[in-house]
């Protein structure tokens, strides 16, 4: 194919209407890093003259965080849901600072993004090339649950969990030792690796619930940085938008509201598809204080009774000891959302409004309720 | 040194005394370990004809699970305090199953205890070596008491975290390939590694506290599957001893109480002397259901408030996010044990009344109380 294509998080858009990082400024760093472009100055030429096609990761069974820009020789994580094979994909995560999800494009996010693409993939495809099925990631997800993770903003159990199954099996590779160091060592420092891992997990959950096409469960919530998108069982492939709210949080040491580039933005809000994320707090109290939405125990359960309210069931695969083993909540219902008026709560990373700043804080955002009415007009009312 | 020595967990006790499963088993497992002899038959009359020294670990800066027997040529972990270098001992978690712990002597058991002395502990050292001043356990503690452990029965989260930090550094040693990557398998795979760091963690706290003597703070609480014995600052190296209550528990499918070996054993109480393992349940609700001390948040948050009462304060190092962020209880009040009449409860492992067929269940029992009273009629009231 001769076209430059770049998928991006969230319901279409078009490049001038994208928010400048972290999207505008992901799209620059995937410019550079497949050589479309030398530098910054024609990357954005490239781009503002429509030279790249634009495809939601959504609609072809990916997803991303932040700006979830993704090019076509990016490292991708692969899930498979084994139910029916279904298959989801998502960017492996970079790590924390400057990094492409938040709209920089630096020389040094660009030659991570390369390494990731000629190292830390390859090795990480041969280390599971060993197993006979890979990694079950219902069981990480479970055991994970019990450790204080919610799997948007806090991720730390999960990605202990999946270095403990990667590492015995990486260290037995025949390649370079600097190079199994340099794998390893990235591997145990990136507390936020399991997020990318729970987003395709989660994919590939929602990508099997869109083959039921009835009734009114919310099978996507994903945003753009413009619009917040959703969509319904029993409306197939339709987009419900409206525009995104502003995440309230925390800031980082040194940085304030003004330099946060408010809109809520990414497909990380699969995690809260699929009810896990700031739905299930109760899980992870400690992410209260981080995220800015409460202070200690108390609040975390209470944000979580009442998320539960719009769902339909609980999944009794992820049992949360900290809500007496009651299960994740499972299949957000958006008559509930309406009935309610209770929003789905997000929780969300803040980016500097400098494109390559990085993220400068977290939040909460709310799902605005508008895009759960609207598909309500058009279906018969049960 | 011509004697043959072996430390042992609790209080003094001669061989004779000894429970069979854990401890005498033990003893024999350590025989055939240093060479002493060369089969059980051997190890025992050598044993019963007094040719071994007995001293308890708590005499020599060490500490020891279960039967706590410890040979001169084990392993030991080493963890320093940094307020004024009091250093103390454990030896290494064996992993489950067949383990020296629970009283289990095998060929099998044997070979372990050779392997982690010549390779895995080595291997470790040489790991540590490249850091400045070794791994810094409060930190660990800190991270892990927020991920669901309580140390005592549950050390997955602080396991993986010691994983994170040695296999990055293990990855470098020049050392046969094969043999990394036993340890670096041993380490993924031993959930409980960090029981026995966390109890020489215990330790090296317990004996900076035994140097302010004065007061009625518990510095030591242990059992050799006879007696339960404490210690008290203002007492110095005195014990007080009362008889060991027994667990109650739950016990892995297959056995029942008829099974177990009943009597309270092990030095691993020094988690609870510091004021985790059962006494945190509240940071590990999973707990409850394994142990079979309750059945969910609520429960868990009781236990732990109530033995909150016997403590004279919190620990804001290890703050704990189910509890509101209240640091886990610090320092035992004898006097408070006695006023209030709440014994302090330990998490505690069941091993197989039959010597060598290792851990059948687990539970929690009560110090005897009558233990906290001894002292108290020594000491001037305040």
């Amino acid at each position: 194919m001769n076209t430059k294509t770049l998928l991006h998080a969230g319901p279409p858009i078009e490049y001038h209407e994208m928010t400048g990082p972290p999207m505008q400024g992901s799209c620059v760093g995937a410019a550079l890093f497949e050589g479309w472009a030398d530098n910054e100055a024609d990357a954005r030429r490239m781009l503002e003259a429509g030279e790249v096609q634009f495809v939601p990761c959504h609609h072809v069974h990916a997803v991303g965080p932040m700006g979830g820009i993704t090019s076509g020789n990016m490292a991708v994580l692969v899930v498979r849901n084994k139910l029916d094979d279904t298959v989801a994909y998502c960017t492996m995560n970079e790590g924390i600072g400057k990094v492409l999800r938040f709209g920089a494009f630096s020389e040094e996010v660009v030659d991570r993004l390369h390494w990731m693409a000629d190292s830390l993939g390859p090795t990480i495809a041969k280390a599971l090339k060993q197993t006979e099925d890979g990694i079950n990631l219902n069981v990480i997800v479970s055991k994970a649950i019990a450790m204080g993770d919610e799997f948007h903003q806090r991720n730390i159990a999960g990605s202990l969990l999946i270095l403990k199954e990667l590492v015995p099996l990486i260290t037995t590779l025949d390649m370079d030792n600097n190079e199994k160091q340099r794998v390893i060592k990235f591997l145990a420092d990136t507390d936020q690796f399991f997020l990318n891992v729970m987003m395709a997990t989660s994919k590939a959950i929602v990508d099997y619930a869109r083959k039921i096409q009835e009734g009114t469960v919310v099978t996507t919530m994903t945003r753009n940085g413009k619009n917040f998108g959703i969509r319904i069982a029993g409306m197939g492939d339709e987009w419900f938008t409206a525009p995104v709210n502003k995440p309230r949080g925390l800031y980082f040491t040194g940085y304030t509201e003004e330099d946060g580039n408010p809109p809520d933005i990414g497909d990380s809000a699969i995690t809260e598809t699929v009810g896990v994320g700031a739905i299930v707090t109760v899980a992870a109290p400690a992410v209260t204080r981080f995220v800015g939405s409460g202070g200690g125990y108390d609040d975390a359960l209470a944000i979580t009774d009442r998320q539960n309210e719009i769902f339909i069931t609980n999944n009794p695969n992820w049992p949360i000891p900290n809500w007496n083993f009651k299960g994740a909540p499972c299949g957000i219902d958006a008559r509930k959302v309406v009935a309610t008026g209770i929003a789905p709560l997000i929780n969300t990373g803040i980016a500097h409004r400098i494109a390559g700043l990085g993220q400068i804080g977290a939040g909460t955002a709310e799902a605005p309720v508008a895009c759960f009415e609207k598909p309500l007009w058009l279906t018969p009312r049960s």
